[in-house]
């Protein structure tokens, strides 16, 4: 059970993860600075320093909680369809529409991906920490994958976690290149999920 | 024939760009000043603004020009390996490992790319140039893609242009997590054209 010291942690931590989403989307990551956020959020610095070590850790949280979020959803969808029968792959641009459509702001996460990739690449520090991240998130895309995989709807010319990795990448770039063509979020989606379904084309068997 | 004037011009705004590729290695974009690239050039600000209208035209100048010396070369190979017969894609990732094998350095490459995109994502202005850029480059693709085709080697499961459009942001993507990754020249290369490799692999019929 967790104890009023905890909730009340894991409250500051949301509440400096919501603030911080804010600033992101008004002024972007190198605008973003601890004291904003602090200030968005109605915390003291020492309040921000007990919980994230730097700002980058702030953000990489903040980008690994939006990618969960979407992965839940994900999941779940798939979980409910394999369960009734529904998965189909016979066109999977539709089905990887009916398992990608949530309310998600989908132009949030691939402009903070995009900054904070700057970042790695410019920090062999954070570097590290990125790719852990990173990796974990490829490793729970292929789980799902694999869970399709397994429950005989597909089969695919490579493995599930190239296919992950593939399909990560291909989403993300054709999601931004969207966003900056000014699509809203119900075009993004629908641009992200006409993307995945092609590619899902291509890496069947 | 070009009169002195052209000359002249053409040689100032290639050492403005090259000024830029410096400026740029050492601070990244955001830090990265018309009046630093100036200095190093040893140029004037109006000699600047006579050439470029502002520092995002610079910087897409110079990703651009990157891009075409890189599709320059490839399109060379191509040709080449057309005329003699030596284009075979029974090993697709060798196949492509001779065709992007050149001296480039992809890193500062991607890493430009990164940054402008960034650029792109928040400024609707700047957009509009950025993605003609991004067509052109997608034409430019597609183009020796179809040269490939028509020389017979290989029939696709997608048009060249879809094709192109996935072989660059695979690339892309992969080309980004090795440098984050701290890959040197010689591995960014390696590990680009064994994606691409594989992605051809899933593109042929």
């Amino acid at each position: 059970m967790s104890t009023p010291a905890t909730r009340s942690r894991e409250n500051t931590r949301a509440r400096l993860l919501d603030a911080a989403a804010q600033v992101f989307a008004e002024v972007g990551l190198e605008g973003a600075t601890v004291e904003a956020v602090c200030e968005r959020a109605g915390f003291t610095r020492g309040a921000f320093y007990s919980n994230f070590e730097s700002k980058d850790e702030l953000f990489l949280t903040l980008a690994s909680s939006l990618g969960e979020a979407r992965l839940n959803s994900v999941r779940e969808r798939v979980s409910t369809m394999v369960g009734s029968g529904e998965l189909s792959v016979a066109d999977p641009v539709d089905l990887v529409r009916r398992i990608m459509d949530s309310g998600a702001d989908d132009r949030m996460g691939v402009m903070m991906l995009s900054e904070i990739r700057i970042r790695a690449l410019r920090d062999p520090g954070f570097s590290v920490a990125y790719l852990a991240q990173e990796s974990e998130m490829v490793g729970s895309i292929a789980t799902i994958i694999q869970d399709i995989v397994d429950a005989g709807q597909i089969r695919l010319r490579v493995d599930a976690e190239q296919a992950a990795r593939l399909l990560m990448i291909v989403w993300e770039g054709m999601t931004v290149r969207d966003a900056i063509d000014g699509g809203d979020a119900d075009r993004l989606r629908s641009a992200g999920s006409e993307a995945l379904g092609r590619m899902v084309e291509l890496l069947r068997e």
